[in-house]
């Protein structure tokens, strides 16, 4: 199992998909240089096109008997500049890095201020409008807990179930950045981007605490947003229940 | 008067060279197509190739009757993606970008954590091992006051004198990061990435506190070092006597 950390800008999400980069793609090049077996890599999180992750979780099969830290240099040496490995460790073959993971935590950076930045361009979603953000955290109260978050999701894939378990969502400003923490047992998808474009219409006075609460009850795919854009997520934590020493 | 940010990255720095792309290059080519006047910019501080600014700050001549606020959002619109203004304010003919500033701080990252960072790829210096920042401060201590810099500095262009006053010079560790933060009347060439190169030798414990004076103490130019990288370093700000009051 790999700790994993990318730069999302330059790939088409994390998922392998035929004719464009991926970060899979890039992880399992990366393997079958180091260990020439060709694997197939198990993301935690399938992060979209252009989402970054600090914390991604990976597993893969191998045969190898490299030690955990001479598999992180060694894949590091052979992933590119945008893509690195921060730990790894071995698990068993019973070990599911999807299933077994008990919540994932995000975080998505808002730059709020008057003009762009250079330095947070493809980091973060610019919104000049000040934010209140007493107001977007009233509304955070709202989304903790086991709710139906369907109006918060996206119609991608087939999801058994739209509810989900949200342990923690906060938000904090540090300067001229907002970011929303937002942790869970698991996210539907563009959950939180949906969640971030709700949000920034709360903290903008465009929409109230009411409004809000009727778009949750609605239970309507996809009828939170806009979607906010995906280069301001981040995947920063998979929690298991186990505890997963890992080496770098 | 113009308050200016920018990612370094694509850059050969600031000042205006034939056949490569610059700070400078750009910013007049923006002036031009909003007041069709061809301009010259004068930055407070000219940052080397690879350095970034959080606020650069610049001056030129217009015959314009723009409001600053305008001129913050027409410059903005034609600039590239890694260079922006943040604000800008009316000042007299007389006023002296470069020689009316009474201090200049810089930022210099460093990445310090086992493993390379693909989201700080660019922006910080990474340092693998880790770094004592008590004893980078014992060596910061020194550095502050009134000195002769020469060991510091590189012999580039024609220096009257290599006496400096450095008002502040602190080490700070934020998670990973490790940000030295420097503030003085001016700066030698390449001041601030020598002191990181020496600080860092400090901090790995490769060299004392009193190598670090004898060094100081020799004022023999490029002693000091190994010149840190430049993607590690950010102009932070330019300080003025006077109160300007920027619009954006």
């Amino acid at each position: 199992m790999l700790l994993v950390e990318y730069d999302g800008r330059n790939y088409c999400g994390f998922q392998w998909q035929a004719g464009v980069p991926t970060i899979q793609d890039e992880l399992e090049k990366a393997i079958l240089k180091v260990t020439g077996e060709a694997s197939r890599v198990v993301a935690a999180s399938r992060t979209d096109s252009g989402v970054h992750a600090k914390g991604q979780m990976v597993s893969f099969r191998t045969r190898s008997k490299l030690a955990p830290s001479t598999f992180v240099r060694a894949l590091n040496f052979y992933l590119p500049r945008d893509i690195a490995v921060r730990g790894a460790c071995r698990v068993g073959m019973e070990f599911d890095v999807r299933r077994h993971a008990v919540s994932r935590e995000y975080e998505y950076k808002i730059l709020n201020r008057p003009t762009r930045s250079p330095l947070w361009e493809g980091f973060a979603y610019f919104v000049p409008m000040k934010l209140d953000i007493e107001a977007m955290n009233q509304a955070c109260r709202l989304l903790e807990g086991e709710h139906d978050f369907a109006s918060f999701g996206a119609a991608i894939g087939k999801l058994r179930s739209t509810v989900r378990i949200v342990y923690e969502a906060r938000v904090e400003r540090k300067g001229d950045v907002v970011s929303l923490y937002m942790r869970a047992n698991s996210f539907l998808p563009h959950q939180v981007r949906n969640t971030v474009g709700l949000l920034v219409r709360v903290g903008m006075g465009k929409a109230g605490l009411d409004e809000f609460r009727q778009v949750m009850e609605a239970r309507k795919l996809g009828l939170a947003g806009p979607t906010a854009p995906a280069h301001g997520l981040y995947l920063v934590k998979v929690d298991y229940s186990c505890i997963l020493e890992m080496e770098n």
